[in-house]
């Protein structure tokens, strides 16, 4: 059964949201995909987004670019957690996308995430801290990501004593 | 009846747009106004959007800040045009609502108009435009409406000869 | 005969609009295209804008980049409605070149459209928003086209289905 | 006992989000409230943050302006959701404070909310999102206030029919 | 006989570049003002323009706000040097004005000011610098001017000695 | 002789301005070019700029990016007028060097430029624009120019009356 | 004897950065402050910056607003550690002070401070940092300061446990 | 013995601050470098910044991006001075970088450098400066390299004037 669902507003947006299923995979959280925009296909976003909580949902992730309505309006059709990933534009590197989500009115929450790929990332770990709140697993496999985050930060200094800086740049730059 | 309808995300947005009313009435041209969100009341803006064009209305004039979700939203809903109105902010004097108001995905076009009191302004001239090619009524009287500009430009020249210059700034700096 | 009048401030900003032309192709509109600009030529631009209306020309669509000036003089010589199309730029990917469509006085009003390609999609649609006011021709083939989005975007998750999430997404990244 | 923890980074920024308080008692939640910078008291943050989990607090909301690195700071001690409100600041009415919450690193989310009574207010909202997840009367209560919201709309649609419009607008002019 | 043309968008700007003209009358150098919109007025504009030079116009100032468009359609119109100055607005401070005015396209020059008060001095100052070059009075005005501005600062520095820093500081405070 | 000194910040700057050098050697102007970097030889740049009346030079040429303080410290040096060029950064495209050149304090003018290639293309052409004041074969050339200008963009329409619309963006694309 | 001097470009920053002038008082550091301005002195600037190593002064402090050259100038004539402070201006709250202190080129480093009255403080206790380095009274005067913030926020967490937090916001919001 | 210790929050960042290194390296000052996350390993980031005093570290640089946190965090838990280089990123260039390190609160200062490559190079140039301060080797060093570059500057002049201007923009140009 799925408990996050993830809407995007167009499919181009897929690969630039990767990390977000393959960390959900990781974790082993399963998720419902659907493409579906704001704009071009309101009724389908809305009956998709009305129903979610009848499927079991309990975290709805809603990516979206430009104008980026989408998670505003997912917002407006539930009372599940949405949070908003705003995808990188031509403008300011997605400034766009960025205040369309970040800037909702009162009364109606989305949380924001970072623009770009980090943002695809977030979103399912932010979605995992949601539900490891009543799921012993998932906290569990959270510290140990997080533990795994730091003991990649540690070998890399181990990898930078062993090689050189200047050797260890100089691969980097290949 | 009423040709132009207009939708407001906040009633507090309302004196915002005062100037469009006051030329949509100078016009002589019938309209309705509803207070209502994007988000909040979702319903009752997809069913007086959809219903707009069977009301007779012709031109729709949509008048949002922040995240600006409505113009969009409106344009899912109707062939009509739409005109999004953004009102200004604290984010650098609007930003927010003008970028998510102009940068609507193609396929949904929004006609965008300038932030501030001239947003309100030029929106009800703009719906004018739009009704004046099948009214020449209209036509005639958008004529003289700039020519009315005009005419109080050349005027203020004519007051500034009168008094001199120095007097003429001192009185606009009271 | 030609609806649409099509003004570009430089023929490089041809092939950003392409979709404008396309889609008033896809509808079976009429339109001309002038390459003309606002300082090089503010002549050819005033005469060609003046006589559009005689021409039969009942939307004009103003393309331009960086100071941007072109769909503001344009609106200063006719009472038909004008779109504006801000062409992206270096400059924030095109803020200069909307803030001078966008944020044009009260009295004279320009609607400004997108930056780059939906932009010039969205121009083209809007124009037809305009004149399916009084073509049922054009509304028919307007509901068609917003069906035809639709449908494309269901597809999509057929064959998001149909193929797997992961391999979809391969593809995409090729 | 205490679900929410709210940490502020100064206590000036304490009126700023008053609305976040105000809806928390409005639901009977619980919540504690710490005044602790991310740099010039960095052991009591931390000690306050990691010690949150055992305390029985389910979700933190950061508040900070500026340099605004609260939330991240927040979200590196702890696996329980951190959501960030950054604070208005002059710097284009809060952009430092919402790209330094907004923009954090892939691997530790942070939920950021609008900048300015907005945040404060959605802060505490999707707070109640989250924790109505697993339990039944928030979320009636949720359904409640969304109802409200509506409602309030509705009415003031009313009273604009009941005053007329132009009076409407004087009286919020006052 | 006027050797300087200042042609302004609107006359709720003369307020804000007094200091134009004041220098203008220090340095006793004639000079002409016209209210005149590019967009309202684009025959006046036209006209004023293309006879400045018989006239004996050597340098133009043109001063607009938002869109911004005058200094550019002054400039295409003549080829007189046009000074451009952004009148200060609520976005951004007049982040539109500056680009509007700065962004012209090759071809057609416009020499873009400071916004604010700033601009209206240094677009009289920068006009001298060019009629100097040609007038040796000019020049040793300017000389002069630049050395009063010398001496006044230097005369702050023993006005600071004299009342000590913070008696300084608190005068300036009231 | 020279009648223009252009100044660049980093001999890199070069390429970015060539149509200024090209645009005066059209004109048959003379000009002085050297590399001379505000920070790194402050002396150098003092001499060169102090001496350039009496070599003859009639108006300055600055070229700088970043935080770009060369067109304002040469115009701390002298009289003469003083045209800044911005060049264009990772920065939003150049917004620092924009802001640096643009927003002088009050008394000590600059003459903004585009950013970019424009840039160098308008200073010269601005050079000539004063230049002409006192020339009355660089006014004509200047007549001459302009009106080349104009029939570059009336071939154009005429080529795309020839190709097709199509065929000549399908050729702009290649 | 004074081991810190400060440069500003126009006394009417005095007051902005007094907090820079009452920390180094309360640290008992001797300093020297001079009005100058980058361009409107430019030889009393070099001549204060050139010789300051000789008068003892270890740091230097310039603060500037606008195009704000004045930290770049001030480096381009020491090898001093050089400490810019943004003014905050009308442009999105500083952001051409901001950019034009930071974005020094390569070779001629200053340390910015953050933009309007922290930019003061910071500016003062960076230089005490520098300073501390060499001084151990400074050091433990430092340890004391910093001890004193801590103390500070820990004791307005007593005094909202003590009024409640509703009346604290309330005595606050007055 | 290394008197610099140098953190950077992702070692990505490493080649882009790559002449940091090598300007240490020129002067021979000894250096530390370790990548350490603000998020992702705050414990080992603590460790390393508040023993560095003790290991005889007299200045500390931090890079990072996005939200750039780093040099913030590690300014809370050292008295020594830090030097803050922000990464460029996709959003207008590293806005976001620059403004989470350029506006931390007063009380705990930070020295920003400028973005992208220079940043790298100035942050070494900086720590020298203030090395430097006791170290008359390292000051003469730094007048040797302030000298050089100036001598590189007056070469690149002769360079031109052999070679032709036109032929060195195209030799530049390759």
């Amino acid at each position: 059964m799925s408990e996050v669902g993830i809407i995007l507003g167009s499919d181009s947006d897929l690969p630039k949201v990767k990390k977000c299923f393959q960390i959900l995979d990781e974790f082993k959280i399963g998720y419902e995909v659907i493409i579906s925009s704001a704009h071009r296909t309101p009724e389908q976003t809305k009956q998709w987004v009305s129903g979610a909580k009848d499927r079991g949902i309990k975290v709805i992730i809603a990516v979206a670019g430009g104008a980026a309505h989408l998670p505003g309006v997912v917002a407006s059709y539930t009372l599940l957690p949405v949070i908003g990933v705003p995808v990188e534009t031509n403008l300011s590197g997605g400034m766009d996308s960025i205040l369309s989500i970040l800037q909702m009115p009162g009364g109606i929450p989305v949380a924001a995430m970072p623009a770009g790929s980090a943002g695809g990332m977030n979103s399912a770990l932010f979605a995992v801290n949601i539900l490891a709140l009543n799921n012993e697993t998932y906290y569990k496999k959270l510290l140990e990501y997080r533990e795994n985050m730091k003991t990649g930060i540690l070998k890399k200094n181990d990898l930078i004593a062993e090689k050189g800086l200047m050797q260890y740049i100089k691969e980097l730059e290949k």
